[in-house]
């Protein structure tokens, strides 16, 4: 896809509905009545206004909802929360996903990430989706980061997930799968890939200078130089040289047991560990209602809340938007910081050598 | 072993001096120091007088060494750090093992245990020792929680780590392995062990009525039914189910990533992980300096430093005593409920129904 037209700077933030039977609408409207309180920037939601209509009634909320076009989302912000229509009308009620949750949650991430590539949006954040009720609806990815990678057309990027907090930014290098298969799967190429896409995002979209990367080891203690297993011997040391030939600072194997304690915190930006468990324990036991999903290596800015759908309390009232506006404050700070860096996505290639 | 007497209520903590070249030295001089400022306990030092002299001359610390028994060491700690003689001499520098270090480091551990054993001291608390150091002069034990097993006799107790912090406690089930023979070795009758042993131990120790276990899952979100691996389906649950059935309030499998923010946490007593990383990572990164290790199964109390000998800051004045002192206050504390609480070790055998 074309690098994102420059106007996306002064653009408002595109947020998908997600799952309407979620607690995607519930934390929508308390983030916009949130928007003083904690200094939001501007929004508008892709999906169906009625429904957030309905959702705020429901809720006795009193929160306007209008219909427009994105160049208008951020003068009528202050007054109204902005939507711009997207997909079908929808039936689902909370707790109760339907036939139209699918193509409306998914109608919903399409317009938001056309928008975002025609420079009428700054960024997308996207509310939770149902991977159950989309795979039950003929959907075949993954997940919503796949699905975004895909919506960039070819060659697709590799998306790199980030889960960051104002604590601690976390990269696990293998995510969804099972434990016994990550050794076979950490690989020098994944790792190397991996902490690439991060040096270039931190720098290109965080405006970091010099990012400081942290790689754990894969065994506890780092492998011990070999004694408790192999891997951080002949796959994270090596990938650490290349990527240090390569101008990246990066640092390991290093034992993630003491990486995460407030000293070895202050001596990197972002740490990369083997595998799931090893990363986001630490950084949810640290920030949990802080943390934010980012997906790194898109063309665009892409952050989301770090949670689920939580069928069982949407509509009740209870659900926390924190993380929600977390990702919209930085959503909205990664994209002022892309566009005004950024240079033109083919130069970004990942065989180059990083900016 | 018999049951340990009944005087050791109001015996102190025997201390052992670890090893004499790294920070075991320096850090129970500060913690000496400490004593009124942190309303320590009093203990002994189980080990080489005239080492802890002629360190407490090189860091310019004004601490009295006075060589006596056991039952003098309560009235004289107010004044001098108590030393209960064991060893050879130790002619080994700070940053600079010899042939003293292992024989020294090893009779204080000895006499430590024989002391407890004899109802002398209340407790065993621990200095780090160098394996290397100790493999080098023929130890053949794989660290100091199955050398202190083996001193137990016969028939060897199980000795269970806990890193405990007064945010979170956590036991991996297992510890100093490669990740990859993590999902070989995580069996049920690994899990129904350790928690029984967590369990018996929460009771008798730390004065728990009712202990509540957490247990994680093997795999990313505890497997998610089957669908990131089948450990957890066939091993965790299972072996729940077991626990559950013995009386014993253990819930899982639970995803681990979630389970170490401050809400979660206050739903269980401690959280049994599958591995070493998966719940060492999130307790030193809420509690670093605060985190003692705990040996649950013995049949004494035995609590050390999270950390090890560093002999890069041996003899600098830079090591933190913070760890230790926690342990010497977290060893007095279970002692003194041990010895109140604790039926004969005879009715705590494993297949028992735990009381």
């Amino acid at each position: 896809m074309p690098p994102v037209a420059s106007s996306a700077a002064s653009a408002p933030l595109a947020l998908t509905m997600g799952e309407p039977a979620g607690i995607g609408p519930d934390i929508t409207l308390a983030a916009w009545r949130a928007r003083l309180a904690r200094e939001l920037p501007a929004f508008f939601v892709s999906g169906d206004a009625e429904l957030l209509r309905v959702r705020a009634a429901e809720l006795k909320l009193d929160v306007p909802v209008v219909e427009c076009a994105p160049e208008d989302a951020e003068r009528l912000f202050a007054q109204a929360l902005p939507v711009v229509a997207a997909g079908p009308r929808v039936t689902a009620a909370p707790r109760r996903p339907d036939a139209s949750s699918a193509p409306a949650a998914r109608a919903a991430i399409d317009a938001a990430v056309a928008l975002v590539q025609a420079g009428r949006a700054a960024a997308v954040v996207t509310n939770p989706i149902s991977k159950a009720v989309l795979y039950a609806a003929g959907f075949t990815f993954p997940g919503h980061t796949e699905y975004l990678a895909y919506l960039c057309g070819e060659p697709a990027p590799r998306p790199v997930m980030m889960i960051w907090s104002p604590e601690l930014a976390v990269v696990p290098a293998t995510i969804h799968v099972p434990l016994a298969d990550v050794p076979r799967l950490f690989t020098q190429a994944l790792l190397v890939e991996t902490a690439r896409i991060v040096d270039r995002d931190l720098r290109l979209r965080f405006g970091l200078a010099a990012p400081r990367l942290a790689i754990c080891g894969l065994n506890p203690h780092a492998g011990e130089e070999g004694t408790l297993g192999e891997e951080d011997e002949i796959v994270t040391r090596p990938a650490v040289e290349t990527l240090r030939r390569a101008g990246i600072d990066a640092r390991g194997p290093l034992p993630a047991d003491t990486l995460f304690h407030p000293a070895a915190r202050a001596t990197y930006d972002a740490a990369i560990g083997a595998y799931h468990d090893q990363v986001l324990a630490p950084v949810k036991a640290l920030a949990f209602d802080r943390a934010v999903n980012v997906t790194l290596g898109l063309p665009f800015v892409r952050t989301s809340p770090d949670h689920g759908t939580a069928f069982d309390i949407a509509g009740t009232g209870r659900a926390d938007p924190s993380s929600l506006i977390e990702a919209l404050r930085l959503a909205r700070r990664l994209a002022d910081r892309d566009a005004a860096a950024r240079p033109p996505v083919e130069a970004l290639a990942l065989d180059a050598p990083p900016a």
